[in-house]
């Protein structure tokens, strides 16, 4: 466990045979950060050496386990993946490609997948298209990964996205490619929060460039809600380019009136797929002689719960600023998320509970705005139906009825009916 | 991993909760000393928590293991045991004492198993009786351990012996037994090395006082081959009760001529369940004034591969002995192991490949004298054939031909065709 | 060793007796990086136990350790400031103020020191003032800090300065203060480049706003050497503030052109006391879409040996780039520093051996200009001589003469004579 | 920390260079048993890199610290043996071996000392002779140890004792030796605890063979006490060879009555230097069948607080035992050491507070006998005046007056006067 410049030195990469490989870093959404849970899951099984690593969460992993355990099953972890692994120990169909497609195609929910036996490296997507996963050439090696920034660290050139629905096999032949085949009828369903926070903004996600597609939030944002003000401040890294494009867009200075403190050590470290909700753990500082006496528009991507945002108002203000403009890079978020996302519950989501002018009022801040639903998707350059809007809309792609198990949420959601 | 005082300290003691528990402290036979390794095997299945300690050796786990993999079973260990395990998890039978007897049914082999869900814990033995088990009172809780000295330091009394193919089951309603049924007509073929070395001699094995068993065998050895001598000394600590046996049956003086270092290390601290062959890794030091121009028996209790006895003997001769007279208080061993002790190959024997004044010769020694199978029988307080005598007969109790995969013995062991 | 965050946990804090403390974060520039050399350094003493810790770099800390184990004293670590701690172990004085300062009126260089014994806390300057070291309160109690931004975070209030050449006392009877004596007639020579590049942006260092500074700095850039550009973007984060300046002065677009992955593992946090030159150890990367086919004024702090620049310069012009200006907001590095930061021997500073035009060259870039030191110090708010200058002029305010021990340069630097 | 073959694995001796090292293994008697306190002391110091190993007491090693603290010495750890090092960093003497004479000279109390800088190496004993300490011959090379047994493990050849007082250089140009001069006129005062309990039996010291010391001191039991028994037990592994000698004796058969668990953990392992008092740390186990209805004779080497013999008793007794006769191999305990031997205070010493008839009733055996001091003496070959008797006698060798500071002893001992 730890950071991968940290686990894997130069001796344990010199001492790795063969010419094939996968790795994931994956902070787990379903089953706690404990080493058993750590990915590539890694087996021996009648197929000989498997590996899969897996990105997303699956709506019906207990159901899956249920029934493979009582079957006899021994699962290793608490990991919705393992699932996956055990569909293919039990597949009497020849070959990894075919086992892997059988086991794929009983999952439900969002995945991204590795799996690599002795002779192929198989990368899969699930039909919705949920997360991203991409494929680069590095010096005629084919190379995989979430996102395309990976490539330019190692000088590898992105080819395409892997498509919703497409299970790629990499072996001596070269590669080659085949459908899951249940697409949905209505196209993808990509994760649009990916484009707004998740995903570097050097990264190419979903065939969109990521910085500028938050450009676009950031601008559109001022075209939505106008305001007189003296600066435009970001709350460093991952608003910074909406709030570049707010700037350029009103023309209003942009300054970085919060820092943000990079030694806090690996215990504050932020997991990289968590909406940011971090209380008082990570700290920013703002800076007092730039701020005071100004009028400044904030640009945040998301509020989750509101306490950080309050926490950062609050430091702006005592700073000096004279008036706060807060501006959200996306629209107000209602729902959790059962797609790979570690998001509250619905009642801790500020937004599903208060009104736009009650949070105005929680935060201390002079107006507030928050990206609409069509502009969000404007500047995501496509149409409504291409993303899954669900943590927004509350409309979620799949049928949470047939096999919905986020055990730790389920049960706080009481009565809610999530349909399509 | 490491010495149960080291590991299971006063703090992990207090916090474990519930009124039943299960240890082992096995240094594996088949699969290596990893933490993996480790038992009791614990695992969650449909069953819920089921945990299984196991001592001794599965003559046909390796094919039970490929069997249960072609099903879809996935492995977390190279153990023998964890088929036991995996056999539970998929019988269709309901309570644990009706699915351990399943598997135990299935497997072939040695074993002395403890199993435990949330509601009982089972206490079985092979039907060979090959391992020790006994059962014990602490205090009117039940006990069940391998050897009874075990209970002497928790001031439990010792009851009676778990039966050869019996399954003993303990929960809140009391203790109840069964048989596994196929019991060999012949009877049981109990371990005679636990006798001669392997058991504590504080202990009762198989309703024998070890300690008394191998006083006998000291005694025989002089009464086997009578010598002149001055003093008669173990190979300490394991030969300690032989050579007084024969000290005080032939009247020589008893001395420790050997001293025994006991701060080896955690390094050279050699497994309980490994017929000694320590190489020049434990050192034992020659008492010179005590044995210099004497006329000594060394008694130890078996020669392996012969060349820790050699260096035992130089030892004693540079420190000026005059004679030297060697007695081992077990026939020659000319075979090894399948069922739970580890022995090296056919080849590496001493006794499967030179005769008696070969070894004489080898280890430079004036007379050598092992004891013969009649003196051990008698010894032992049994008969023939109550006792697995294989390591010195060659004769199986068990077919290997049915399910054998010792496998890191198999391949080297070639042509040769063990049969009962 | 490690951040503090994971170090100092919760638990450690709680059980921290008493009313009083010091801490310490130096990557010490002289003696490396092991435990032993971690500070505060603390002993046991005639006078009890005694804590200190010092930033900074002493230059005659080798004579004095000489000095000090020729009379018997024996040193525990590498680090030159156990030279203070003996000379405050040895010195006759009654009281810890006594003796500190007669053991900092022996040392030279630079430092800012905090000691510690049982009854008060001493915080004092070299005569000098090269370190910051500023004096907050928090609730009615005292702090000492090197920047003030760590007032921020625990809410105290920056009250002042501690002076150059200052012993300031903390205690039960509260707070008072004396000066070492010797100041420099001369004044203060402060290191420049705590406002250059190390200081953090929202510190108020030597009594001027860090933020405000580099601003200047920036804009001063653009009035140095004007040219027609498209964008201008920082080499993040060090020079954000620089570059802000920098496009509100030229009224050119600022962009975050280049990403810093701050995923990047404990073996490659930069200490915070070296003037960067990671050579490829952290990773940037260049946004292509907003950089391609524009004219790009890229802002730094420094430039040392040069291999870095030329390597962000390439990532910069591989990504599309069609004209590329730098722009470093000091002037050209030209001799190393001895008073507490890491640099290179002077023959590996690319600005010491090679000229303007040559550094453009090997930069690759289209136009380079440096800040004059005119306009440095200018921005700075004050005037030449408050302010040590020797990396950018090689005029050193402490002869060298006298005590120079930097040992692993002066083998190196040779011949060179540095003076006042 | 740990064993030495868990320290010192093959890999670091193979990475040691030179040709030339000592090593030490002290359970520390003064100074807790902490890393910092581990031997070699290895320092820094003006004279170059200087190492020191310490068996023994120093009686005035607290004044020397205090008066060296107060010149402004600074100590690293809390083991009395740190004195000798900063004593030879003081010193002015030209060489290793002066300063060391120096050094030494000052200290009182018990020492077998080594110490080596990059020239030589320097083996030395107090002038009482408390400890041991042997020169051998290996190869060609010189060998120090405390026990001759050390010797065997490695075939090397003992030579003869360090004569008390004496400073043995070896280096180089050969070996050498000269005279500390101030012996005491009434010769040595060698501990002779070590031939009762320390040392190995397989070793020479103070020119005695432990072994047959032993045997005689078990055969001197008999004699001084005679008994009618059925067997003779030692408490093992420190009473065999006393056990062994009174059974010769006394022609009553010896038997190993008690069974020892060597697999006891890290935890319970015994410091060597540590008269034994395990409390019911260390597990013993006794053989009923055995003992069962028999006259027994148990001999052990010594009582302290009494506790665990009586523990011992109630486990021969519970086996069934029909006489217990209990006789100790060294005469009553009754006052405290202070030359190295860890010992509880006076008043916790059974001997001290108890009359024999009120010790046997505690300890509940049929009979009791001590050792005479007589007999001890005649069995230990020599005469009292060349042995330290005062654990027994209250006779210390050296006043207590002139620097008496075994701190966790004087201020329990109150106004206890201890002179010679």
């Amino acid at each position: 466990m730890g950071m991968v410049y940290d686990v894997f030195k130069k001796e344990i990469f010199d001492d790795l045979p063969g010419d094939m490989s996968i790795g994931h870093v994956r902070y787990s959404t379903a089953g706690s950060s404990q080493l058993k849970n750590a990915q590539p899951i890694l087996v021996d099984c009648a197929r000989g050496p498997l590996a899969v690593a897996h990105n997303g969460n699956l709506v019906n992993a207990r159901l899956l386990r249920s029934d493979l355990e009582a079957r006899g099953s021994i699962f290793q972890s608490t990991s919705d993946s393992e699932v996956i692994v055990h569909l293919v120990a039990r597949s009497k169909k020849a070959g990894l490609e075919a086992a892997i497609a059988e086991a794929l195609r009983r999952v439900k929910g969002a995945y991204s997948v590795l799996a690599m036996d002795t002779t192929s490296l198989i990368a899969a997507r699930d039909t919705c298209g949920f997360r991203p996963l991409c494929l680069g050439n590095l010096k005629g090696a084919f190379v995989v990964a979430s996102e395309s920034c990976a490539f330019d660290i190692v000088d590898a050139k992105y080819i395409r996205d892997i498509e919703p629905g497409e299970v790629l096999v990499i072996n001596r032949s070269g590669i080659h490619s085949f459908s899951l085949g249940n697409t949905r009828p209505s196209g993808a369903s990509m994760c649009i929060f990916e484009l707004i926070y998740f995903a570097r903004p050097d990264s190419i996600i979903f065939g969109r460039d990521v910085d500028r597609v938050r450009h676009k939030l950031g601008a559109t944002l001022y075209r939505e809600a106008p305001v007189k003000a003296d600066l435009v401040i970001p709350v460093p890294d991952s608003s910074n380019a909406a709030a570049l494009g707010y700037s350029h867009e009103s023309g209003f200075p942009f300054e970085m009136g919060l820092i943000r403190n990079h030694y806090i050590g690996r215990t504050f470290i932020e997991p990289s797929q968590t909406i940011r909700d971090f209380g008082a753990k990570i700290k920013y500082n703002a800076l007092k002689t730039a701020l005071n006496g100004k009028r400044v528009v904030v640009v945040d991507d998301s509020i989750v719960r509101g306490t950080t945002s309050r926490k950062i108002v609050k430091m702006i203000r005592n700073a000096g600023a004279k008036e706060i403009h807060m501006r959200i890079s996306s629209p107000p978020i209602t729902h959790p998320c059962f797609y790979g996302i570690d998001t509250p519950t619905r009642k801790e989501l500020i937004a599903s509970t208060h009104t736009l002018e009650e949070i105005r009022k929680y935060l201390r801040v002079d107006t507030l705005h928050y990206l609409s639903k069509e502009g969000l998707v404007n500047a995501g350059g496509g149409n409504a139906r291409e993303y899954c809007l669900a943590c927004f809309t509350g409309k979620y792609p799949i049928s949470l009825r047939v096999g919905f198990d986020k055990h730790y949420h389920d049960r706080k959601q009481g009565s809610i009916t999530l349909k399509v």
